[in-house]
């Protein structure tokens, strides 16, 4: 498969733009490319090039844009993942599950039964390396997008959102919840996932009368690192958003 | 959260088991439960059962069955999940996943692209590793049913499975496909899932002579890993198997 480069500040065919260190050292260390390889370079807001690299070292590296080619297709519907932190290494699997998917931004909070804090993921500079994943997600799923990934709020900033159509993905148990069938395709929608503990019954409530929409996906309990990505691929299936 | 046991000769209200030296060793071990400690039991065919730890020591444990209790809802369509053996561990996330969203049985094959083969499944018992991780994924999915894992069988052979409907997922990049949610709800569906560098174009054809239909999930690229999750939550959603 042809490399995939981020470099956001490629412009149009003919230019020949530098790399940032870590591209330039994954091309040229990792992937042990040189002078002539061919690449394929995206820019994060979905313009995609064939690149050939001019000049390489082991910390710096020169391509050239030859002409545009056609990323693969973004979602038609703008998914805002909605993502509670989750424990040790959790949440870097369901950025990485819900960047491949298609998500149009990824918005890290933390509810009343997360085991992190607001202030913990800041000290661990938590969103600077999801958005490095979301990055890596990007350049193996094909797309062309690097979704953002916001800065980690609290629950109730969450419920503040403001896309018509907000769903809170709810266990089994958790009282009266409709199927993601029973909604209708919307232009965009938020979805938000809790943490390995669930929600507060309080949140499930402040939520409903924010407007949001407890929806339920299969009887099963699933991983809270697997249910970003099986909420996303639910909602495109039903919406034929393929 | 009451712990989850894995009994295959549990029988009924009234009897006191042996649990098998795995399962004895985790809850006493690793979740320091004793004598008196409440549990659920479940036989993996879709029986539960309040339990008290009778007798406990490192290698052996007794547990009383007390009282039938209702296990999480089983998926209303058999999901054969059909899965490429992949590089490393990837087999074991996709069949965590796949039992976790309520797989009726997980079929492993070896298809043209596999960067393995069936002797080298074989030599390292996969079959076997991956029967323990669906009792994993059953218990912390909550399911009282385990999913049986078949022997590896050759893409060939995989290609006379005979449930009526038959799904073969393909990439964007593979030709003429359907997506999910135009195809009606089956009693029964396998759904096979490609390994990393995908079908042969010999392999769709022959698929598509045997009455398999290619579907489509999404635009994107998915990981491997994470297909087989993904397409059985697409399938559950359309279906309205929730």
């Amino acid at each position: 498969m042809i490399p995939r480069v981020y470099a956001p500040d490629a412009t149009a065919v003919g230019a020949t733009i530098a790399l940032g260190e870590d591209e330039a050292g994954h091309l040229v260390r990792v992937r042990r490319l040189g002078v002539g390889a061919e690449v394929r370079v995206f820019d994060g807001r979905g313009h995609e090039w064939r690149g050939t690299i001019r000049t390489a070292s082991k910390a710096a590296a020169t391509v050239a844009l030859e002409a545009a080619t056609t990323p693969v297709t973004e979602a038609r519907i703008a998914y805002t993942v909605a993502l509670a932190a989750l424990k040790a290494d959790g949440t870097d699997e369901a950025v990485r599950d819900a960047v491949m998917l298609g998500a149009a931004a990824i918005r890290p909070f933390v509810s009343a039964r997360s085991e992190t804090t607001l202030a913990a993921l800041e000290r661990g500079r938590r969103a600077e390396r999801w958005g490095r994943i979301a990055v890596a997600s990007a350049k193996q799923s094909g797309r062309a997008v690097v979704p953002p990934v916001h800065a980690p709020v609290a629950f109730e900033t969450l419920l503040r959102e403001t896309t018509a159509t907000r769903l809170l993905l709810v266990e089994p148990a958790c009282g009266e919840a409709v199927a993601i069938a029973d909604v209708a395709a919307p232009a965009a929608v938020t979805l938000a996932i809790g943490p390995e503990g669930g929600w507060a019954p309080a949140e499930v409530e402040a939520a409903r009368a924010a407007g949001w929409i407890a929806v339920r996906l299969g009887g099963r309990i699933l991983r809270a690192e697997s249910a970003p990505a099986v909420a996303v691929a639910a909602c495109q299936a039903v919406w034929r958003d393929a």
